[in-house]
């Protein structure tokens, strides 16, 4: 996927994201990547969940993915932090 | 899937809701259940990664679902929190 179809779900307000994708899709976009690590994992689902039921009822949810990815803190510590990837798609079957 | 096979992840620490899903499939359950919403999402996706990254490497991500429930608040204001629902499986396939 294209690097300009994924967006990163980070701290900021939920709604910042939601109007990202709907733009994404307004744009004719068919797939968006909505991508989050650690505690921004729960706005991600959030992110997902609002555009689906109050915006753009014909976007599914294609895949669902998790992971880990890790992390070097600043005194060489290693984390490990959970990521997941939300593919929603428009207008598909 | 009998509620016994059903952990609900809430704010307890992480370890906790790993340990149960070990208990679980030590107990020759081939697939559990792990349900969480609101900010408990994120730290359900960490039980889900550090099972199968640390403790049962055999174990894989069957399905994962996400939806959206409405709460009603004590002032009867109605409230939608995002839900997400991962099934684990043991030795499939």
């Amino acid at each position: 996927m294209p690097e300009s179809n994924v967006i990163f779900v980070g701290s900021k307000p939920v709604m910042n994201y939601v109007l990202a994708a709907i733009t994404l899709f307004h744009g004719n976009i068919k797939e968006i990547l909505i991508r989050a690590r650690g505690r921004a994992i729960s706005r991600s689902v959030d992110v997902s969940e609002i555009i689906r039921n109050k915006f753009l009822t014909d976007v599914k949810v294609k895949s669902i993915t998790t992971g880990t990815e890790k992390l070097k803190t600043d005194d060489g510590h290693e984390l490990n932090i959970s990521t997941i990837e939300i593919v929603l798609e428009r207008g598909g079957d």
